[in-house]
């Protein structure tokens, strides 16, 4: 991925809405991001379709299990198209490990829900560390940007951050790039839009600014 | 579920063989445990397909995204036919809430790799406790005997307790359900065998004896 920007979460149960939206925001998103919401109801086979509108799709499958079952998720996305596969830290080093062998990986170091506060963020230092042995980037929340920042501070230059929790979950659009994100991730908001396209022509327009 | 015994993890990622175990093995498992290596080669309509060979199919998708997308994956497996789904624990309150409005879920408390000592093990009594409130039965370690007993203490009889890391993860069969276990998860060791139907059968006898 380059730069910064905006990725846009395709976390929609129907295919032809989810390849509508990807044709007509395609101009303003630097990234897809799709989860099991979609790859489920349509089958693995929708990143591939979703590659015509975009050069990178992000695979967020929040891969969370024993190493070997974790390294055949990647494989299967890596083989699907995925340029990167979103991994949980909290489960441990051996699974980020395994997975990175496979693909590019991305490290849940933090999430942006409020349940989040309980297990995840005491370690979420400790889990931004390990990433930047594995991963080529880690997830933050826009939902927290005092936390982006020192976990900014953790990773360095060296690892990207995209930042889930814009709008629908509170941040506001600008908040977590501020705050050292590279990329904010947008969902609902453009997706449970009247008019997507222009939606995210409008985010993408603030977010260069910042 | 009914009683004690043996639940299948089926990783394979080939639709014929995972139907071919399943029907070898169906009159030694209580249930068959499914996960994305089979649901994302296969397409997740291979759950109803199973239920030809069980009367319980658990989702095994290790859930640990934020609420309102983890609601959305308990609902697709929901809805594809799955009696359970299983739920990562170290997300937090809100998601456990979230799913258990959605199907009957099962919270990871403590994984069986070793990554799993870092992070979940010094909160998996926690998580536990968090699983009495919304779950059914907890996911607890076979490779770890003293820490299903230990997890059994803290859920009590309220819980099922089904056990994952048999043979293929250093466990051996009887270990967990001897530490209070009420069900054992057999993947690798049954379908890497020539004849998992024999296999499932002779570990299944072991089981009947703890």
């Amino acid at each position: 991925m380059k730069a910064k920007g905006l990725i846009i979460a395709l976390d929609v149960t129907d295919k032809e809405k989810a390849l509508n939206i990807a044709e007509e925001t395609s101009s303003y998103v630097q990234a897809i991001k799709v989860g099991y919401p979609l790859v489920l109801s349509s089958g693995l086979d929708i990143i591939e379709e979703l590659m015509s509108y975009t050069e990178t799709v992000i695979a967020d499958f929040k891969v969370a299990d024993i190493p070997n079952t974790s390294k055949i998720i990647c494989r299967l996305a890596r083989n699907a198209g995925a340029a990167y596969v979103i991994v949980h830290g909290f489960v441990g080093e051996d699974v980020l490990k395994a997975c990175s062998e496979i693909v590019d990986i991305i490290v849940v170091a933090e999430m942006s829900h409020p349940g989040a506060e309980a297990f995840i963020q005491p370690v979420s230092e400790e889990i931004a560390l390990l990433a930047c042995e594995y991963a080529k980037g880690i997830v933050a929340p826009a939902t927290r940007p005092e936390r982006i920042t020192k976990l900014r501070y953790v990773v360095g230059r060296k690892l990207l951050i995209i930042s889930p929790g814009v709008k629908a979950q509170g941040a506001e659009i600008g908040d977590a790039m501020r705050a050292g994100a590279d990329f904010e991730i947008v969902g609902r908001e453009i997706y449970e839009s009247e008019r997507p396209g222009e939606k995210a022509r409008k985010i993408a327009k603030i977010l260069k600014k910042v």
